[in-house]
């Protein structure tokens, strides 16, 4: 992605989100410039991904300071309002942990919390750029071959998930610059096609080799050994390791376990919960069934069914074979789990 | 569905199919006279499901004939004529197995061709109906509980993909009329959405509770114990047991295998292929990547973007719980081999 485009951005006077839910066929950018517009955005995955939501957060709070003072709010109603965003969907611990910590600096004022709102957008990319040499370098070793890698991955986690460059996205953008990647299998991801409209859209642009397939193809390409690894992020990472991720994830997961292969979460560390104790704790958020009986507003069951629509699934620690964080790599499954390494 | 509605008929001076690429929304027939049509049809998945395949072959040699006999064909055209219709697509093995049956009785003529093929319809009625039952006696006492069952299913195994009643679908309807099925999840079956509407179709039909997912939701929704069992239809099933079925179908034995729940094939005996020995010799038809690419006509990953689109995948005899055909429950898994038990 180019300079100029950022997923989530301060305009001055309010929020600049990339429209995701338009792409990839049309870029746009939606200007926010009050809560209820900003929690609506998130609830709608016009801005989604764990660190971008969690980026969407912390400008939150200064939106709110000027929603405030247009609109003559007392304190308690700007309290208020940070707290709808951070509410506004409850899976991805980023979200919390970045409104907090700029919210702790609201008694100094508007330019300490954009301050600390930057800052949380340039440790995220900082924290990318780590992840994705660590998980690089960890991936190349444990797959100990020489040949570039063909890698598979769910969901999107690039720039358009994040602050800049990505998470699991970021870890195959290193081993591309670094010419270790041969090709990258993208699941679709439905239902909401984070997969074949924006991880597509970011590896056209980088040029990297894909193909895109249905969630359901994951399992059989990986045990047909067409893939060397599978990288994924995630929204919420239990003490012990267990993986909150989007739906189709712990699918990934027990094939790559079947077929001997290394499943590698790449997440920062803004996304452990340590308070979190295991992957029943994590609240699995139910979306409108809509989003499954349809797509684009064409209706595909027909009327008299229900849908079911969780949006993300738990992966257990144990068969996640590395969590790679701007800290490093842990080798969960192996033993070693946040809630050690990671205090 | 009806008496009168049938996957594939016979009318007289043609075959009939229901256009299953308009369901839900429209309930249309084509009818065909010309094996070109019928093959396209076959291929464009107008007619779909191993045994209804089976069904359009069996009709496709007395549609050969009278094309032959309108259009003064020589015996070696009829022959290719047949050849085309045998191989419409290669994976499901009940369409080579009919079509070399009917083709049996070509030198007697029409009448014989046409009453062989009736018997190939009327014996894949009679097989479902006993499926259904030792399907549902076995999965019963195999979850041994006093609450009716709540089953995952993957694609569509009902009327609609064989002669009537269905395989999988059959024992669930059978279930449903001991009063023993609480609910059907059924996975929507990217990329063609078999699931989403020709299966949550014949469930609304039949006012028997479900809801549809994601395929991707399949392994999460097994995991949290949201069912109880898994039962899937198969296009081919090798010596060994190994299956191939509707891509995807592998991610959810690899979860029913994880979660400890039973995952029942059913499937008659004209879909064992005992000449194939394992699942490695089973051919997975790549079909076009336009597939996964869009949905219903609309592009949804960006221009530049590549499709992986097997339309089938191989689930290892280790993973299959129970094969149920009209003949019983084999426990593969437990060693009790097709190869061996159904010579």
């Amino acid at each position: 992605m180019s300079q100029e485009l950022r997923t989530v951005d301060w305009t001055g006077t309010g929020i600049a989100l990339i429209d995701q839910t338009l792409l990839p066929h049309r870029t746009e950018t939606m200007h926010v410039r009050d809560v209820d517009t900003l929690v609506d955005a998130i609830q709608r995955l016009v801005v989604r991904g764990a660190p971008a939501i969690g980026a969407a957060g912390a400008y939150g709070v200064a939106l709110a300071l000027l929603q405030g003072e247009r609109e003559d709010w007392t304190d308690g109603e700007i309290l208020r309002a940070i707290s709808r965003v951070r509410e506004a969907r409850p899976t991805a611990v980023n979200l919390m942990v970045c409104v907090d910590r700029v919210t702790a600096r609201l008694p100094e004022g508007l330019d300490a919390v954009l301050a600390e709102a930057a800052a949380v957008q340039r440790e995220d990319v900082e924290a990318n750029r780590a992840m994705g040499a660590y998980g690089a370098d960890w991936l190349l070793k444990k797959a100990d071959q020489d040949r570039p890698l063909r890698i598979l991955t769910h969901c999107n986690t690039g720039a358009l998930a994040t602050a800049g460059w990505g998470t699991a996205l970021g870890v195959i953008r290193e081993l591309h610059a670094r010419g270790s990647l041969e090709v990258v299998y993208a699941d679709e991801t439905r239902p909401l096609l984070q997969g074949s409209r924006l991880t597509a859209w970011e590896l056209v642009q980088e040029g990297i080799p894909h193909y895109v397939q249905a969630d359901g193809a994951a399992a059989g390409t990986i045990l047909r050994g067409e893939v060397d690894a599978a990288i994924v992020g995630a929204d919420r990472i239990a003490a012990n390791g267990d993986t909150a991720n989007k739906v189709g994830t712990v699918g990934v997961a027990l094939a790559c376990a079947d077929a001997g292969i290394p499943f590698l979460v790449a997440a920062p560390t803004t996304t452990v919960d340590l308070a979190t104790a295991t992957g029943d704790d994590i609240h699995i958020e139910l979306r409108g069934e809509d989003e499954v009986l349809e797509w684009a507003g064409l209706r595909t069951a027909p009327a008299g069914s229900r849908g079911h629509n969780p949006a993300f699934d738990v992966t257990p620690g144990r068969l996640v074979t590395g969590l790679v964080t701007e800290r490093g790599v842990l080798e969960v499954s192996a033993g070693e789990l946040p809630g050690e390494r990671l205090r």
